[in-house]
Order: structure tokens, then sequence, then C-alpha cells
């Protein structure tokens, strides 16, 4: 397995190889969902590459990019054990510049959901994956369907600026008692992880109403933050595929999203239906 | 000679050729300047392609976009002549989406000179041109040194968003008496065009004086607003490679700057020493 630095120096090397690639962009700190998204690479392309990067412009002030998980030696150790052939680790140097270009995500669909409590966070996401996916031209770009609004958002910059490249949605992985997996759950305590549960308890419910098809949104949202009391809720949805908001479920076009702080830890999840 | 107008089917197209590819962007109203980019593109490259797009997010309110000069068949003619490949049309459906991400240019860089008089013209620049390049992907890409601004700010993009194409600056055309090729000069009067040439006058009146080591900025410009007038000044700015401001001209690193309107025509010009 191959670790690479400098962005140029990746960008020549991948050339050479003249193979298809499987890119999975990550901010490290490895988890089960990350290793889906490269077991997903690895079935479908001759090389895989994988990147780690902390990327600060998708953090806003106060937010946890200092404490966020840094474990650089086991991320390694994780790649190889999954096949990567390359693990790409730029620097901060290497990526922002001085007075440089800037991304800035759709008006509308940018600021809602997790736009709304983090705006500017989806800049910040778009910015990087646009300088990413540039450096390493991927034929497949590999994201987790967790961040749902990430992909709708990457899946829309991909198709409007005729990026070259694949985007392919992965399914989210689950603890065994159902808690999607995130680098942000190692903040959690004991007391904590348990009362998490309450966030895919909540999705289960919303997904069995539908299938005895109580369709109507508000009831389904009602029942759901009954279900989360008393966790902060950041927001509940139920939105389409294009994330539009919606009255009513409709089974192959229905996102529930839920984001709520658990202690001082901000957790996503959702469910497509 | 092709003609095509859906962008992925030009992507599709051009990939499937597996050749070289010089590039000319442009909004049409071909004159012997962008006759100088296709000569040139053609010289490196197995394939030509030529874009013609009228691109209205780099026109602010109250701009000429509706009045910028159309003209698709004599375009066709001079792209043929010219022995372009490919003339690539598309039309603003297929450029432009709703509530899509945006692209921002340099917050100091984009909004000096040419970026100070028009606010907000370099990001619509930026956007089409990033637009543009993903579609047809070409191993090179031309601009004209007369938008001097423009090309720093898209070579910036193109290094801070590691995007895979070489920029090729091209000197700029004059009539025989100096005045710079443009597509608005066909908006000049007689009289207009008459005193337009005091723009490329001020500018070799410039290069004389720092030929004989007359070297102070204030002073080269006390020198050519004196020529200029009384023509209304949009700028006349002596800078770096860098386009950052400077005190002192040195040959091989100063760019001279000027944007006047003549009448109510916008002019630019510069000159790099």
């Amino acid at each position: 397995m191959k670790i690479i630095y400098e962005p140029l120096e990746l960008q020549t090397y991948l050339k050479e190889q003249n193979k298809t690639i499987g890119y999975v962009p990550t901010m490290g700190a490895l988890h089960e969902g990350h290793i889906e998204l490269i077991k997903n690479a690895r079935k479908a392309n001759e090389l895989v590459v994988v990147s780690i990067f902390v990327n600060p412009t998708q953090f806003l002030k106060g937010e946890d990019l200092d404490k966020y998980p840094r474990r650089d030696e086991a991320d390694k150790k994780i790649c190889e054990l999954a096949g990567v052939d390359v693990v790409f680790f730029p620097s901060k140097e290497n990526i922002y510049f001085e007075d440089e270009v800037k991304i800035e995500a759709p008006e509308v669909r940018g600021y809602v959901l997790e736009g709304a409590t983090r705006p500017g966070h989806f800049s910040g996401v778009l910015r990087i994956v646009m300088k990413l996916l540039n450096i390493v031209n991927p034929t497949r770009a590999y994201f987790g369907k967790k961040d749902a609004q990430q992909l709708n958002l990457i899946q829309l910059m991909v198709k409007h600026y005729y990026m070259d490249v694949e985007i392919v949605p992965v399914d989210t992985v689950r603890e065994a008692d159902g808690l999607a997996r995130s680098s942000r759950n190692i903040y959690l305590s004991t007391d904590e992880r348990k009362e998490a549960l309450k966030i895919s308890a909540s999705l289960y419910a919303a997904s069995k109403m539908i299938s005895k098809n109580i369709l109507d949104v508000e009831e389904i949202k009602g029942e759901m933050l009954t279900i989360l009391s008393p966790l902060e809720i950041g927001y509940v949805e139920i939105v389409n595929r294009e994330f539009e908001p919606i009255k009513k479920a409709e089974i192959g076009n229905t996102v529930i999203l839920v984001e709520v702080v658990v202690g001082k830890t901000r957790l996503l999840d959702n469910i497509w239906l």
C-alpha cells in the first residue's frame, strides 16, 4: 500500500497507472461505515484510493474541529487490511491557499436541514470534495447515505458542473443495536450511548408506520418526536429524493432524516424508503 | 467541422476521440483576437474545440448582455476557415440549473481592478470556465492576455482546484493603429473609435518611460492619465504578475492595465513588460 502526501504526486501517479479508480474520501477515524465504502470500491475498480483529511472549512466556529478524532496509524492499518492501494494524506498547505476561489452551496438546498443548523457547512464540504475529486480523478467515488444531504448536494454539483465521475451511494452501517456508525460515536458516554438508540428507534417506527400505510408526514414526525424525547432535536424531516419537503410519504421516493444532540455530540441518521 | 449543442454529447464524443484537445472558450462575435487563439490551439493539439456561449452570469445588472453582439453564422464560417474541429453551442438550459452550487471569485483578487468596477463579474467568469473546462476536458485551454485579470484568476482557479489542464496565455491582437481587438469595438462610432486610440497610446507611452528607466508607478500613471484625458477612467493600474500593486515597475514582472469608457462602451487594454 502506497502512502502519498503531495496532491500533484498523487495526480501524476494515478494518471500513469491508467486504471479504473474507486475513491473513498474520509476525515479519518475509520469505522465499519468507511470499510463498507472501501469494500464497494474494491469490488468495482482496479485501484482503490482513500484520502484522510480533516477538512477545516466544513467546521463552523465553535464546532469540534480541534477535538475531531485523529488516528492516522490505526487508519493506515485499517486501509491496508481492507485492500486499499493508495492512502492520500494531504496537508492543509497543499489544499487551501490564500485568497482563493470559493465554492458556495446552493442557496436553498444548501441551507435547509443540516445546512440550517450549520450554515456554511456544505460550502466547505463541496469545496473540499471538488478539490479532491479533481486531484484523484476517480472513475467512481463512494459516499455514505448516512450523510444524506451531503450526498445529494455532491450529486448535484457533479451533475451541474459536468464532473466526470460516478457518485456511488452506500448504505449506512449500524451497530447490532441499531446505532448508525459515526466517527463521533466515540464521544458518547455509556448513558448517552443508550439515549442515542432513540434515533434509530424513531426511524424504525416511522418506517413501520409507512409500511402500515400511515403516510401523513406530520403524523409520522409527531410519533418520531415522542420517541426522541427528551433529546435536543436538530431537525426531524421527511423529504423526497430531491430533498424537497413533502406532505405524504411515498415508498421509493422518501428520505426521513434526524439530527439530535446527545450530550454535546451532534448525531445524524436517516432512512431511505 | 462538427457542431455540437449538448454538453454530454460533446463530453462523450471528445472522450471517444482520445486525442490532445486545444480549447478556445468564447462569447462569439469572433475577431482576429479569437483567430489568434485558435491558431495557437491548432498548432499544438490534434483536435481544436471552440465554444460560443454568451454567459449571462458574468454580466452585471444594467450591463450589455442583451445587446452583446451575436453572429452565430459568421462565427461558424470563421471557425471553419480557421481549421476548428468542433464548435460547441451550449444552451443556457444545459449550463445553468435552479439553485445550483456557485463559484465565488477570490475576496481580494476578484474584487480589485475590473472586479472593483464590476463586482461579481469574475465569479460568473470562473463559474462558466469551470463548467466548460469540465465538459471539454482539454489538454490546453487558450485565453487572451487582453483580459489580463481574468487570465490570472483562471490560472489561480486551475492551480488551487488541481484542474488537469494547461492554461495558455496568448498575446493581444491589435488593429494597425494600435486599438486592441474586442467584440465591443463594433459599438464605437467613428469619433469614439478615434478617442479609443488614447488607450493604446497611453500604454505605449508608459512602456517607453519604463524603457528610459522611469520606473515610479505614480509618475507613469500621471502621464497615462494625461494622455487618456478626457475619457472616463475605470482604472489605470500598474501591478506585478501576481496582480499585486507595486511602487516601482520592474521589467519582466509588470502589467499595466487600463479600463476606460468611450461613449457608452467599456474598453480594456494592457501591456505586459
